[in-house]
């Protein structure tokens, strides 16, 4: 008999059917009522065995083994769950020998522990829930483009530009290191590379993106990018995914919108989808923060921060108001914060949080940044002095998007490139949309482990990629 | 007033309603009729403006121009469309000079000369259409797998596991060429890199899939992947995007139901959601087939093809009846085929074509491989001789699925990865999943783009991907 999900069965009002379910332990007591889960949903199946199986069944019914169990579904007498499963055969798949089995060595396993055997974590509470959000989220965002009419555009993971000066870069190679092949001067030769010329792992989509928004008018990204900064912060990786839309026609307060309502359709989607997983989260939150003293502990719950976000405008504001706001602030009197304030910095982390979490108390869209401070691709503004770019600032995460409108203007763009030193001949293909039919566009960048952390709570983001890749870290 | 996108006004019977339009120009005759296309459809829109319009304005309106134009949709009446927008105002956004646009300066440019200028071919009707097709045929596979409760696993790109023996791989590096880190023997002392180890680009995800799918149930991968094989052919790529879906309790049969249902699905959507652009592909290899001689070209046409594969079970042969057909084979007889045939080969390419072209005439799942011409985690069959692989060869394609049961036996798998020389050390992570409550599970990997070529009728593998990388080749 084909196996049937644990969560339709947990799922469906209805009882006194046969099915059969696989699953692995994850309790066993009184010799009677195993606790089986299959991964698709947070919820254990109740399964009821016969006092009298067979002694070598039971003995290897244990935490972590593997079972197919024919029965069938009844109601339930015990308290918690509706329907349970009357087993007639016990079938074990695999043993799992408690003394050896990693879950089992710790009673409650940190977050630490589990990281360092990521391979298995997937099989707990915690990281089955984080992980059936992220999903959720993933697909979400798949769904907004497509109901939207963006295309999904796949722009190259390995990439010979190297202008955009978003980060520090990973080469990828084909040389050797010992006796790489060399040029007159003594310099590498990369044309002797696979690609012809040296090539790096990409730091952003957006400038691909780009191109196919002057063609279809709305396209989206979706994809891995890389940053080799030595940052070993519980918010950055390595390796991460992020999305990004590029909009033809759109000016910066479009983006904004999208961006917005971006946000709010994903949060949506996983509340209505994911609701048993986001209450455990909610719940361990609450239980992790009880370590903390209560002034640092998060003012609103999981689910309700969530609600929060969904139902409220953020906030917009401009960057030099944003200044005032710090300048003006108890904590800028009181010299709380620990870098200086003044018209033209890159705020800190420090300032973005109090504006957030302090002054406004919800997310904050913050627009029109110094242009010094910000990539040459962005639309200068009339006053000389700033460019139209925005970040959205999440309360307890931080820049959760970075966007701007761009410069569509040739000779604007040329000039500022000029300016940032960024070689204009070997952007040709960047500089073309501007020199045949160029259109206003703008376009954002969301980094999806960011959101991740945003809804399901966690706060370390090498908790919510499957396998995290970090300094000195590629384990699995 | 919000633009109005170009699709929704063709698909809509109202008329007499005001709108916004924006685009660029596709042509334009008797200083009058504007052909506006925006992206959202391969169609165009048609735009009347007044014989009185600026004599500026008019000058500028040339190919590839981008417009915005306020107006009012009427019922045409010329042939080829039911409404046209008579134009009120029309507003250069972008000029474009007919004498440098790429697109302007030949008249029928060939796929070679638009994979030149990948920058601007998603300007063109064809590879409009089929980067539609790509992105519904990305969006189908998502909806698939999410229909049915699978999780969407985002498996590292950079990895240090080097085992699978898949492909040449590229390194992944932050150290210098010039004089790197060494160890006291000389040799490169990886423990300075920036992951603390020697690393690489993922050949599959496969691994690290069966991580998740023995805790989810069922998961799937699609992100990119690569290969440093130096092949310049029209069917490989170095970086290119899998989907690997990977299921608990999953046999070979089952395994070979899933790939055959998800094919289907995702060909289905595609005729659904896309039915003008692949009408026109259709027709554009029916165009290029002319040149061919009759016994080269394509026994159906593309939209037939496709619906075939939906309406048809495919072929399911052994290896072992495979070879049987060859060698009872006219062409073998014959000695047509170069390479020789006989049980325990490698089938070569045009072994699998007389299979799928000549004898099936249909997509064709082979099974039960000789174990050693298959990888190591292939589950061993009881004739001690094959394995539980299967690959799914696909009428002018080729292989365009690759899977197999796993081997979930501890034993078994220790033996043949001794037997091959593996580490199994390094790969306890792996080898966890067999110790701990181990299941029998199947999976497979899709190459997208040889999906996207077979549906598109394209024939070059670089023409289906935005922007290819090949060996020498990184631009864009």
């Amino acid at each position: 008999m084909a196996r049937t999900k644990i969560k339709d069965i947990l799922r469906s009002e209805e009882h006194g059917y046969p099915v059969t379910v696989k699953g692995w332990v994850r309790s066993f007591r009184n010799n009677q009522f195993i606790a089986l889960n299959d991964g698709s949903s947070l919820n254990n199946l109740q399964i009821v065995i016969d006092l009298n199986t067979n002694e070598e069944i039971v003995k290897n019914i244990t935490n972590g083994a593997s079972l197919s169990i024919n029965g069938t579904v009844v109601t339930s007498q015990g308290k918690g769950q509706k329907v349970e499963v009357k087993a007639d055969t016990v079938e074990i798949l695999g043993t799992c020998d408690g003394e050896k089995f990693p879950l089992q060595l710790k009673n409650r396993p940190s977050l630490e522990y589990l990281r360092e055997i990521a391979h298995l974590r997937f099989r707990t509470n915690t990281f089955g829930a984080v992980f059936r959000v992220r999903h959720s989220l993933a697909f979400a965002i798949h769904q907004f483009f497509n109901d939207r009419g963006f295309v999904y555009l796949h722009t190259p993971i390995v990439t010979a530009s190297d202008a955009e000066g978003a980060g520090e870069m990973f080469r990828v190679t084909t040389l050797p290191f010992d006796n790489p092949p060399r040029n007159e001067d003594g310099s590498i030769n990369f044309t002797e590379d696979f690609f012809g010329r040296a090539t790096n792992l990409t730091v952003s989509g957006q400038l691909e993106g780009e191109l196919g928004a002057t063609a279809f008018g709305e396209v989206y990204t979706f994809g891995p990018t890389f940053r080799a900064e030595n940052s070993n912060t519980a918010r950055h990786l390595a390796e991460f995914w992020m999305i990004e839309p590029e909009v033809a026609f759109n000016d910066l307060n479009d983006n904004a919108d999208l961006a917005e309502e971006f946000i709010r359709y994903v949060i949506k989607y996983a509340l209505e989808h994911n609701r048993e997983d986001l209450e455990f989260l909610a719940q361990r939150l609450i239980d992790e923060e009880k370590q903390k003293p209560q002034n640092e502990r998060s003012e609103m719950g999981l689910i309700e921060k969530l609600e929060f976000v969904i139902n409220n405008k953020f906030e917009r504001v401009t960057y030099t108001e944003a200044i005032d706001i710090l300048l003006n602030s108890p904590a800028y009197k009181k010299k709380k914060f620990q870098y200086d304030v003044s018209w033209g910095i890159d705020m800190q982390s420090e300032h973005e949080r109090y504006l957030v979490e302090k002054h406004f108390k919800k997310p904050v869209v913050v627009t029109d940044y110094p242009k010094d401070i910000k990539a040459f691709y962005m639309r200068q503004n009339d006053d000389g002095k700033t460019v139209a770019a925005m970040d959205i600032l999440a309360p307890g995460i931080g820049e959760i998007v970075g966007g701007s409108q761009r410069e569509e203007r040739l000779d604007k763009l040329e000039q500022r490139m000029n300016e940032m030193h960024i070689p204009t001949e070997e952007m040709y293909w960047y500089l073309d949309t501007r020199r045949f039919g160029t259109v206003p566009h703008a376009g954002f960048g969301l980094g999806f482990e960011r959101l991740v952390l945003f809804v399901t709570g966690m706060t370390n983001i090498r908790d919510v990629i499957p396998f995290p890749r970090t300094p000195k870290n590629a384990e699995f």
